[in-house]
């Protein structure tokens, strides 16, 4: 018997426990060209907060009362599917759940880059490759670029910051809290940002006094809104997510947007979905980083199927430092 | 003894009539490579709202008690500079004031293009210019494309509508009042969209039931936001201006920006004057569409140097219908 998290209510603002259900379910039979995996690592994305919302998007919502899924790395315990054998570590999308049987044309047989398992859910993962294309092909990130990362210490923006290090750039980057900052300072950032501690608008016209060429923004709301402030001529912003509204019903409020014009700011959004043809071109390049040590793992980990909805809610609550994972 | 408009007193939301004055001040001699010029039309236009705030922009800001400039055609009533002779009618940018004695440098003189005087400051001059570069080069419209342009009864908003319909493409515009959305369907429009009448992100999406390629932007505000809700995958704005905030103090609020993410939108700011480099290529195109009837020109004219900052004022009350001008 497998054991599934469950959506059993739409959350209307911040979701609680006891929107989720964790449920048994039968595994189906393995049929030809399917293999059966017991998963070692699942993921938790803020982008999964938008899947609960009924209203349609990139990716389709959960289903009240069916398995949720999302990123998850696993071990192939039977398999009847040609080029996978029991041993075998994958990644794939059934995440949310301890086992899964699942057609082989879904799975990734995780290259051997000589990294943890766990990566492939990281860096060298969905929030690894956003960042890398968001900063390099969105933004247009060059050396000598001023670059601003909000939410500098999640997975997305550690990986953003050790990138744009690696790359050349001067990197400013915003996190809760001191712990938070001294990590992204650990990262290697110029200068770390703690948002709590002032209006961020003033924070970042110290941290970057000539202003910023780049902003990669996790955040929208004020960080946004600050970066409009302080664009330089022909800045560019890679819209990657938006937390601080993913909760909230309120509209957004910007006084600097106009500058956009006066600076030609261009702001872009962009999703990971668009660059899966490139990963290889991804798993080249920040495979090398990684083994020349420029760029690190760094990871919060729960551990247990039950934790994961605590995993997921403690996104939103500044719980994690680097990649938030569940390992089982 | 010439006569120029000055400010005398900074608007801290919309101006008064009471900011300006109309003062006498002496023609300095003809010196040489100088022209006498007698102006004809003076433009008005919103972007001049922002050089009345103290603040740096892209532009200076207006001086208290100095003459005010803009754009402005004249005829020349005595020249001191090589390839001028009176009578030459020149484009120019000491306007706000009947006559002025200037460095020939920064005259142009009007090409032969068969059109009129005036249509240098309008379809031929800057907002013409800004409307064919902010839509083909900056949003990319092209042929086939679905198009909204905000304040599409105004200067920049008419050239719009006609270069996108001239081009091929769908085109809904907004403009407030019954009256103006009747002008901009007689210029083409596939539809109208009366901002006064309801909500614009309700109207919008009854004229664009397919949702919007490019939003050509001229007012921030609602009609952003609409646009975000209407946009379709791999949207562009051009964001031109955004007179809704000019005259506020509050920040515009946007509930729908986060589908930039999920649509992959880009919005990019741009400015007349980067453009400079490409007028030629713009008067040959543009001047053929107007040489073959497809694109019109249309004004509002106060008549008499004083009614210039009542002309002004009108920009943002409505006043205008395609570009607002002063005839001397």
């Amino acid at each position: 018997m497998a054991r599934a998290w469950t959506l059993v209510n739409r959350p209307e603002a911040l979701p609680e426990s006891s929107d989720f259900a964790l449920r048994d379910s039968e595994l189906p039979p393995l049929g030809d060209g399917m293999v059966h995996v017991r998963n070692r690592w699942l993921s938790v994305d803020p982008y999964m907060r938008g899947r609960m919302n009924e209203s349609k998007s990139y990716i389709p919502p959960f289903q009240l009362g069916e398995p949720m899924d999302g990123g998850a790395v696993g071990e192939i315990v039977e398999s009847k599917a040609d080029g996978f054998a029991a041993g075998d570590l994958v990644s794939h999308f059934a995440g949310w759940r301890d086992e899964a049987v699942l057609p082989a044309k879904g799975l990734t047989k995780l290259p051997d880059l000589g990294v943890q398992p766990q990566d492939f859910l990281g860096n060298l993962g969905v929030p690894g490759a956003t960042a890398w294309f968001g900063l390099l092909d969105v933004a247009k990130a060059k050396e000598g670029d001023i670059v601003f990362v909000s939410a500098a210490a999640g997975a997305v923006g550690s990986a953003v910051v050790q990138i744009a290090k690696a790359k050349g750039m001067t990197v400013i980057g915003s996190a809760g809290g001191k712990e938070k900052c001294d990590f992204v300072r650990s990262l290697g950032a110029d200068a770390a940002i703690d948002y709590r501690s002032g209006p961020i608008i003033k924070s970042l016209g110290e941290a970057a006094p000539d202003g910023i060429d780049v902003y990669f923004d996790n955040v929208g709301g004020d960080h946004l809104d600050a970066a409009f402030a302080r664009a330089r001529l022909h800045a560019r912003f890679a819209l990657c997510g938006m937390i601080a509204g993913y909760n909230s019903r309120e509209p957004a409020q910007f006084r600097y947007m106009i500058r956009m014009i006066a600076m030609r700011v261009t702001m872009t959004g962009f999703l990971y979905g668009d660059y899966v043809s490139r990963l290889g071109e991804f798993y080249s390049e920040m495979g090398g980083l990684m083994a020349s040590g420029k760029v690190k793992s760094h990871e919060t980990v729960f551990e247990g199927l039950e934790t994961m909805p605590d995993a997921f809610l403690g996104l939103f609550t500044g719980a994690n430092t680097g990649k938030m994972l569940v390992k089982l």
